[in-house]
């Protein structure tokens, strides 16, 4: 997230899980991403750790299918693969021997001595959790990350299943680093239009006085995937939606939106003004998580035209498990800008559309003049698939009369830019080089968001009647828009046509008590 | 400017002058066009009153042939011009002559007798200011217009010439009809995009929020033409530009922009609001005039592409003249809405383009974060030959670093709506069939608005050392755009490209004192 561009260091980056899913669908396709479009170091190294052996020329026919397929900029060219593939390295090694390490080390000592300088270390932890306490153990001991100031440390969800799991981790990863070289990556930060919205707000003068309870009704975010969890049943049936999108994305989503301005352009600053936020959401007594959550798990149905198991009969998934693939929820951040403005966050597998959207629902104008007509402003940022943003707002029709159509004002990134739109890894692995941290969340963020969700966790272990269920290739279950109905609107997804203002007033009516 | 419709009620409708300009370009095509698309009253008679003999048929043939010329639903099917023309009759008379009056009363009542009912009467002024007495007079003493709840004189621009003249015209007409008889026309509120100012100011609630002092750097409203005045010249060598076009249409256009929100939707309620603004301008001191008013002639010049005269070689003009062709203002108003924010009002024959915009120039943002990179927001109203509506913001450029660079947001008539844009004229004549005053200047704000004026008129006349003049086909004397810049910004016109950031940091200074 820099203001402005310089190269960063040499750097030897190192991937734990040099073959995983992680590294073949994301991570090299963003450094192969990066490299091209000559953001990466002159002298850098890749290193691939993987325990089992494997031909490195077959590791990096590997990576380069992982490009092919994955890479926003499409196939890549042979003169470009071949060069950038000169930078990477298979390495064979368990994560739990030492030996692999002593080795590692002496192979990026190596390459200090050849590049005459003392090279940024990059370690990825692309690993189930289990590894990350042996190998950073080992990193430690070995003192492989022994500058701060140029040895980082990445670390990929899940940041622990609970509060006291994720101080653990937290306690873990500070006894062998110091808490500025740990990077916690969550990629929602790292989305373009997720970045976009501190622009959006503070560099401009037309919404952020408008961006508190006196003019704002509500806020949606909504994060709606098409995907079961098929292939992680086994993960997902021990997290549960609640976990896996709302504590972490939808909260990093709703920091952004929620957050006051930053007094500079700094990552602590900026990073202190996020747990902000998630520090003042309130904490839900038992009786209040179930009138203001409603999670709902989903059964068999047609999602795209193609037949969907129910979620209890997919691989690795318990038969009568309770677990949540749907998460609607109505939070509220207790402080002055937002007293009174509830945040409806929702998120789950199986729904008709893949749409990420944030939605700003302003309240109604106080002006008496088109009471009757006048439907209140909405702006809408859209996050994916599109990436736009549009204001509703009220219109004269054209007319020898006065009569009023809401209509919208757009900006698309497709109309607007030339520029093309990185993938969030991409920005965040860059970051990383540089010693960015503005991006990535701090310890403190990680608990405050877990101390958040745990009434939730808590309520929900105590009864499975709150339970319900949705067929999948439907938006969720008639409760999640119970929900926000009572708050006298609906639930906005994108690129739909938006509901045509009758049937809004119709559902309109007085809010009940918050 | 009806909510809601319903049909007038019958109508006799006498234009006097129904064989000049007006009612053939404009007036006739107007009610043609409400005609076809169902606005007309069941039963109504247009009587076009000229002073010399003339074929009825050949009337109604010149008529048929200003439809097709300039309607803009195109050349009219034989079936509607055959039903329509059975409504409009030629009608032989002097304006001056009481017979005249007597033979028109006859028919009236006929029609009445036929129609059974007294039909509302709308007696149409379309004629030089001379003949204004003689009309008024005549329909006093016969008693033709003497329903005022029914009957309705519609009179045309100049109002007068300065104050004292204007006070005459009212006074006159007042002697004769209720003041709410008189529909003073001023086809600018009736143009669609300055009747959504109502709509867009009033009818949403993330707009009206920031409109003031607080957050509103300047106002530009700027109506640029490309035309001379040429066929105009003995008229317009004795008005020029301010009495032409900024006493009355951007005086009219500056309201509807700053006005505050009428109580309830009501022509008087309304029409308050607007005569309010105009009785807040500041009168100029002498001095203050030749430091907040630019006035300019046009010299021989190329507009597109052809070759132009200069002002004073143009017929009917004085050798000598000094009669300005282009004036820019900046004009404050004193109030606690508007404390220290200029307007900017700008308007010129034989400019580049045609161009009439409305641009609301939003301060710089407090916040730090992007100060360097962020250009003020802008909004952008444009009244013709586009209609839309423009908001200018900053935004995130794609990429993995966080540059700034500004967008748009649009809002365009032609992609939002299926709805034709109907002329002012459509508009304003439905209004005066129907009885409604609201988009119509009551004596008060003619006489607020000359009032405000007549400092400039008396500073100007004490000297021509302040006439600036411009090649025609040009944007104005050099003097115009200092007066802004001194502002810190350009005068903003469409559908040009917006200048680029660049430029804007450039020439933009600490504002002068104001």
């Amino acid at each position: 997230m820099l203001m402005t561009h310089k190269k960063p260091d040499a750097s030897n980056i190192v991937i734990f899980g040099g073959n995983g899913d992680l590294a073949w669908r994301k991570l090299i396709p963003a450094f192969y991403n990066l490299y091209i479009n000559d953001f990466m170091p002159e002298k850098f190294a890749i290193y691939g750790i993987h325990h089992q052996a494997m031909d490195p020329d077959d590791y990096k026919k590997h990576l380069l299918e992982g490009i092919n397929t994955f890479s926003r900029s499409g196939k890549a060219t042979r003169e470009q693969w071949r060069k950038f593939s000169n930078h990477i390295f298979f390495f064979q090694g368990d994560f739990t021997q030492d030996d692999t390490y002593k080795r590692l080390g002496a192979s990026l000592e190596a390459n200090d001595k050849k590049w005459k300088l003392r090279a940024s270390r990059l370690f990825y932890y692309s690993v189930a959790p289990r590894f990350i306490e042996a190998i950073s153990v080992a990193l430690s001991r070995n003192k492989m990350a022994n500058i701060p100031a140029k040895d980082r440390i990445v670390v990929e969800k899940p940041f622990g299943n609970d509060l006291a799991s994720a101080k653990a981790l937290n306690k873990l990863l500070t006894k062998h680093f110091k808490e500025s070289q740990v990077y916690r990556i969550d990629h929602y930060l790292g989305k373009e239009t997720v970045q976009n919205m501190m622009a959006f707000r503070f560099a401009n003068y037309v919404f952020e006085p408008l961006w508190n309870n006196r003019f704002i009704d509500h806020v949606q975010i909504s994060v709606a995937e098409k995907v079961s969890v098929a292939g992680r049943g086994g993960y997902y049936d021990q997290s549960g939606a609640l976990r896996d999108m709302i504590q972490n994305h939808l909260m990093q989503v709703m920091c952004v939106v929620a957050m006051d301005c930053p007094g500079k352009y700094e990552a602590e600053t900026i990073r202190d003004a996020r747990v902000k936020v998630v520090r003042e959401i309130r904490l839900f007594k038992r009786s209040e998580v179930f009138k203001n959550v409603v999670r709902a798990q989903y059964t068999a149905g047609k999602v795209d035209g193609k037949m969907q198991c129910s979620y209890r009969q997919e691989e690795k998934v318990a038969d009568d498990s309770d677990t949540e693939t749907f998460v609607a929820a109505r939070l509220f951040i207790d402080n002055e800008r937002w007293k009174g403005v509830p945040f409806f966050l929702r998120t789950g597998k199986c729904l008709p559309k893949q749409s990420s959207v944030i939605v700003i629902q302003f309240k109604e104008s106080p002006h008496k003049l088109f009471k009757d007509d006048a439907v209140p402003n909405r702006l809408i940022i859209s996050i994916q698939p599109e990436q736009e943003i549009s204001l509703l707002f009220e219109s004269k029709i054209p007319g020898v009369e006065m009569k009023l159509k809401p209509v919208e004002m757009d900006f698309t990134y497709k109309e607007s830019y030339t520029e093309a739109v990185p993938e969030a890894y991409e920005a965040l692995l860059l970051d990383v080089l540089e010693g960015d941290a503005t991006l990535f969340m701090r310890a403190d963020q990680v608990e405050a968001a877990w101390a958040m969700v745990m009434p939730i966790l808590n309520a929900w272990k105590t009864t499975d009647k709150d339970l319900h269920f949705y067929k999948a290739g439907t938006w969720g279950p008639p409760e999640a828009d119970d929900l926000i109905r009572r708050q006298g609107f609906d639930w906005i997804f994108l690129p739909e046509p938006l509901q045509p203002a009758e049937k809004k007033k119709k559902t309109r009516k007085k809010a009940v008590s918050l």
